[in-house]
């Protein structure tokens, strides 16, 4: 199998160090708009830098992971789909619901694969709670929440094209609200605050966020979030149950603890995504060529991506408008 | 210094207890609706049952403890402040936001103390959170998650007359808030669903809440509450700032951890608010009475106990009306 | 119930009060080399400073509480024994062997009760995990590893007199070992070093052991103690069983827990004794009461006194000789 | 660089992903008593099956690793250093001190590097641990708690060409002794028992151990082991020092934390060395193909295999003669 991946930044390398790493899989393309940055991550897999034209033009390419900037994704998409590619997509989709649903519809009608790149799914101790719940150790989940908090603010000017917190921060709790409980929400509300940084709000944005969802069997979910924990990346989540509670914790680099006449210390958790997520990267990759290869189902689909962004577009309108948003019936 | 105490049941147990034990303070009077517990409490501790008229018409009687069923409280306190006592309230002051406002007029107008019963302010965890927090130790306070659950419902004869969730169960929550990030509500959001039995749903309650509060600084707070937690009384809360995060976590009977072939476990948090809050009492009880003896102001005054009220009113009625509450200047 | 005690230092204070509290127990008497300090705790608790002589010869005392200094003990137990009192002794019995043997043959030929204040095993924590044991949570018990460790070494005056690290402190531990395992040890080895202060090794003691046992069944006890540990009262033990383990950790003040950029830290645990075994100490002197009054045998009786004080013999020998310590038939 | 390696088992197949991994390192031979092994161990990795003759003889081969069975470690250490080549040796050198001494010689004269694979050193807990001890943040160490207990025993066919307990597992408690405290033993004490399983005893050795080793400047050593911990594989230390305690624990698969109305349960720790040392065989490889490269010393030298052997033999015979051994100058 022959892969071409776009996107040779950060998220890049790391999707194409995994790619290559999978039994019977080949990298073969590597596309960048910095044709030297694809060149060296080409160079490291034994693959070549090319265009996207030749890339999806050669037969002998049966997938592509798109790692490339957000704004490329729904081009990418639909002209894989269009080409009979098997696709993986880092999230989101779009920044506009209507370019995502336009998407998928694409991928619909070309009866390719397409998975998106919720990597927080396949984290062991995310994947764990919720086989734990799906077992029914905690009988039925009532109440969902949901802490995520970047160790600190990207520059003010990446913000300003991200399309604001809750479509580029929020879509992965949008994503795990729907996948923990298995339910699709009824009613958003959203609020939050500029508390970091003013320059985030001259930007319109914020960076400080509470959500709450109302799901239609009336499940309660909460998500706070923050540009900024200076402790480290803090991704966690507890589900009530109606026999128990499950939580996911954050994971520490080591298990050190240190005692001092003052207090008792361990390590913070760990810095960011790259560390935390170091598993669940490789973890997505392996399924989606599992997926492919045993012509399963991919984990996550388009559709998920489509929802996730529906519900960042709910949130962000609550906030903007002040209200509460009901979602329709497509939700 | 001579106390009177109104109400023999499980709580007033407690402060009786507590009561006695202050140096210079003398338990002198019990008064109940049933003549037989007011009797055997005041054996217990040499005291004397009555009525409330004695008990409010001794001038040897210096404070009063009202500890009676929540529909007494209101004409107790007027008529104690009437009588000149010093006050020390179970919450909630009513149900009425109104009535629970012309009882802080008439405490005011008599000039006497009067301390509302947030025992949660006393807890020791709590307490060293807030000193922590008040140290500057995290920076600006940002974001407040609080996490209060009780083991089990009560009877949905007590529902029925509780005042509904947030005027009975939240009133702490409401004044936690108010307590640890020191700022007044804005908007208040609350969303709920009966989940656990529904009967509650039947007699016009829920049993799983969530409110957001976001304050005049732009602080967010979220509250997350339930009847029923299977796994013993959930107290938790835990504070973002600007330089790091303090959590308040629940207490467990013992610190034994089991190890066998399946799992790692320990004691569930202790089972309810007689056992984790059993220091608290204590502690607020001796602080009423220092506070009476070296004339200083109490640590929780009955205007604490309205504004706790005004915010468990806004989030009943966002609940009801299913919108954003904006809350007046006075709160 | 008349009671009367022997020392009015810090052990004597908490005891008074934890005699006052039991229900039909009056504290009668108090004795003390200082009169001062008698009548100063005898005025707390509404008793009278006297002498020995007086409160053994007064035939309404049904019950002593012995807790002045060690070399006291064994003349207080022969003494109240012969006047047939019943007897609660601070460990140790005294600091030979042959006279604490000599006052368990006292008390045996007087018939009298005689419990020695073995704190520990009332101990939440420790109790708790005893009765898991016990249950055959773990199955049967292999291994036990104790952990004793002082925050500060006392003053050098009162090593010289202590009898010595195994006698002084590990007291308590062989105590544990004997109670935990249910098991007589067989050969004893132990070692140590003065690490913290060498004034307490120009008085002929170390501060710092450890000590091996085997027992007869050929379980392992591993004990290691230090007259120093900064963060606090070390009190941890573990026993490895051939189903699981357990572990009895220490308790700390508070559950606060603070995130910073650079560390995760909590509370160091409970100081002292006075702090970790408060509970301990009011339950011992609940168990004595409620033994005499129903009739039942005490839980810590002064063959256990005398048993640990001949592990405490052996250790002692074992670290002077630099020798294996093979125990008697008779321990 | 090219690369042979001895034993295609269990070990022999990590260490050769591993080698694989290091840029600019190339797996040339495999090399195994089963030809079927070696020759599907060459295969994944692109490498040769062959005999020791030819991949010794081969003056293209720079470095081996000898991952065979223990009693063929001398002799290919010693062949190996005759060839010229660059060692990565499995523990133990040998269960004889004496070859395990002359296989130290040989390295000697022969000039070349030899590290002994005492993986524990790069476990990132204990590593981080063993950095904040040099760093001086708990001051000056006083005492080493080992527990180090595996999963469950292996055969007796294997216990019995073991070298005894001792030499077998203990091997690496020895060497995390030496490496933790910087320090020699002068006494050591061992004792012991069979409890898990009979045909133990029967083939003469014993699963259960406890060693006290006290050294030159009289810090204090405890070890304990044991064959059967059903809970998982438990590799922790904790070391008191003058200013404070440094633990390092045992690492869990994921962070769940489960409530349930019983108990409050996590993972048990890994299930065994596969699992926890993982990331430490990735980084002892990594260490040595670069110390390889860079011309430094090598961090785990074969002098250190020999002294962990010493300690091994002393612990060995004072279990076996039940008497306390005084190490020679020369340990």
């Amino acid at each position: 199998m022959n892969v071409a991946i776009f996107g040779a930044g950060r998220i890049g390398k790391i999707h194409a160090a995994n790619v290559a790493r999978q039994p019977g899989v080949s990298l073969k393309y590597v596309v960048d708009v910095s044709p030297e940055a694809a060149a060296e991550l080409a160079r490291q897999h034994g693959a070549l830098a090319t265009v996207s034209e030749t890339a999806l033009g050669d037969p002998s390419v049966d997938a592509v992971v798109i790692a490339s900037s957000t704004d490329t994704h729904a081009d990418l998409i639909v002209r894989s789909a269009a080409a009979g590619k098997a696709i993986f997509c880092e999230k989101p989709v779009d920044l506009s619901l209507e370019r995502a649903r336009k998407c998928a519809d694409a991928v619909s009608q070309a009866g390719v694969t397409c998975m998106i790149g919720f990597n927080r799914r396949f984290d062991p101790t995310f994947a764990a709670l919720k086989a734990r719940l799906d077992s029914g150790e905690i009988g039925e989940p009532e109440m969902l929440i949901i802490t995520s908090r970047d160790p600190g603010a990207p520059p003010v000017s990446y913000i300003k094209v991200s399309g604001g917190i809750f479509k580029d921060m929020l879509i992965h709790d949008f994503d795990m609200f729907r996948w923990v409980l298995g339910d699709d929400g009824q009613t958003v509300h959203a609020t939050g605050s500029c508390l970091t940084d003013p320059a985030i709000a001259e930007a319109g944005d914020i960076d400080s966020s509470v959500v709450t969802i109302r799901t239609r069997r009336g499940r309660l979910c909460k998500i706070n979030t923050s540009r900024r924990a200076v402790y480290g990346y803090d991704q966690r989540f507890e589900v009530l149950g109606s026999k128990g509670m499950l939580q996911a914790g954050n994971v520490r680099p080591t298990e050190v603890v240190t005692y001092t006449s003052k207090a008792v210390y361990t390590d913070v958790p760990e810095a960011f995504f790259l560390e935390r997520y170091r598993a669940a990267y490789a973890i997505e990759m392996a399924q989606f060529f599992g997926a492919l290869i045993e012509g399963r189902p991919v984990p996550t689909s388009i559709d998920d991506g489509v929802k996730a962004l529906e519900l960042a577009d709910a949130a962000t309108r609550s906030w903007a408008e002040q209200k509460i948003i009901t979602l329709g019936a497509s939700q």
